[in-house]
């Protein structure tokens, strides 16, 4: 699993910073999550290929967080996509790009889906054999979603060493795989658990932003792996996140702890600070595993 | 006068360029015209003071003309703008805007003021004391205009020595500014001509983009200092140009040789050519004095 964040800085613009957009690889999909202006250019400049990207994913419609969105779907007008693109977000997004669509008279020629939320309660977006993608209901000034990706168990992995030792032939492996135990000749029965391996861990990476501290959200992420949760500001700016409905990153944090997190990605720092090094340091005195994003960089797991 | 190009390629994004916008500097104006993408990036690039924008002209709702615009309006609200913001552009446009507002919940605290045009003569938009602004109809495959800046001729100028010739008071001076006439104590009568200097020409810049080759508009930018022509194509790739209602570098320069101009500028590169030189040569052929735009370069006259 694979995060590239394209841009995750709050949306004033004092300095060259990116608003929000980040890619997620997951079990070879490309998710696009939310879409500042200037996402393409992001895109570009790191190499995705965009008709990789077949689902989009936008958290609300402040500007920093879909103002690229329109440019994209006419991009891919123009290179030429036959392939249908999906687009999720709340209600309202659909009317705003078929109006900027209409105005250009530049319809486009492949399939473009809206899936319109209203929703105040986590909904599935999408599943597939691999992966599966719900909404994560957050507090916010206007109707917000995070988004929780999934991967799905992979079946368990063969045991080779424990088939050669009993000399099971080729022809069973794949029972075997799909979870069935074996019995030798002599009616000895051999479990399933001794025959094959613990597949990796599933993946899961919980999308968090923009939000003010909402522990609500803590029993659905519940030991994810990865959370990006977003700290637009610090302790001292305490007063101004509860006003504007974000979280500093001692709140974050605190949501990551809460939750059980392997990692913790903070972002959507605002451009008043010039060290984002403080967000870490503040964040590491509720949570230890904190990881800092920033524009163009990626993060493996 | 100057010109800031902040973007001259046109739509297709296989490269890092940047689609449409630029800044007129005159007569201690500045005009934003067209507002591609990215647009706000590049002006904090260029070090253009957002605050010094008041007035914005779309010149086509196609999104490379105009999707940064959003972004733009939003930001001058965070930055605490409080004066008035004047958008020219085909209707349609404030529809588009304020649907984009309204869907984030973010109105600006700064009066936010819409010129929609669906005329097809020329309209004067803007006019003071020192400069004006009208639109040149233009023929794209939507509804299209460009711009013509005019600044106003200045008052004729003091011919100093004249005034010791003939000894004349300080008194008089400002009626000579204003175009008298002087006598002398024996009746002698100076003219105002002798009295006075031409003022340096009046400057100004016509904004042509996008539009398929249309000698229309000749008459109009008859003698303009100052031509900004769209060139999408070279001559090898006449009938896209034709198609998609665009002009080749020859074309361009064949409006500018019709009216007389001093300098033209050609942008607006369609990204399948490499090497933009190319662009300059053809028009070359048809008319010297040809400037290249590019992404970041100013211009002075």
């Amino acid at each position: 699993m694979k995060v590239h964040i394209l841009g995750c800085y709050a949306a004033t613009p004092r300095t060259l910073t990116n608003p929000t957009a980040q890619v997620l690889e997951i079990k070879n999909h490309l998710f696009l999550i939310d879409c500042g202006e200037g996402t393409q250019v992001e895109l570009r400049r790191q190499k995705i290929r965009f008709s990789r990207i077949n689902h989009i994913f936008i958290s609300h419609l402040h500007g920093d967080h879909f103002f690229g969105l329109p440019g994209l779907v006419a991009s891919f007008r123009l290179l030429g996509r036959q392939k249908a693109l999906h687009i999720y977000g709340p209600k309202g997004l659909k009317e705003a790009i078929t109006l900027l669509l209409k105005l250009g008279n530049s319809w486009t020629n492949y399939p473009l889906l809206f899936h319109e939320l209203v929703e105040d309660q986590p909904v599935t977006l999408y599943e597939d054999e691999v992966v599966s993608v719900d909404t994560i209901p957050l507090d916010h000034r206007i109707y917000t979603n995070g988004f929780l990706f999934r991967e799905k168990p992979s079946p368990r992995k063969l045991n080779v060493e424990a088939t050669r030792k009993y000399r099971i032939p080729k022809e069973y492996f794949q029972l075997i795989k799909q979870g069935n135990n074996y019995e030798l000749e002599d009616g000895t029965l051999i479990s399933n658990r001794e025959l094959t391996l613990d597949p990796p861990a599933p993946m899961s990476y919980a999308y968090c932003s923009d939000t003010a501290f909402n522990p609500r959200i803590v029993p659905q992420i519940s030991g994810v792996q990865v959370l990006y949760h977003e700290s637009t500001f610090l302790r001292t700016e305490h007063q101004l996140a509860l006003k504007t409905g974000h979280s500093t990153a001692a709140e974050a944090a605190e949501i990551a702890r809460q939750a059980g997190v392997a990692h913790l990605i903070l972002g959507h720092y605002s451009t008043r600070y010039r060290d984002i090094e403080k967000f870490r340091q503040e964040a590491q005195t509720v949570f230890p595993e904190v990881l800092l994003a920033e524009d163009g960089k990626s993060f493996e797991f």
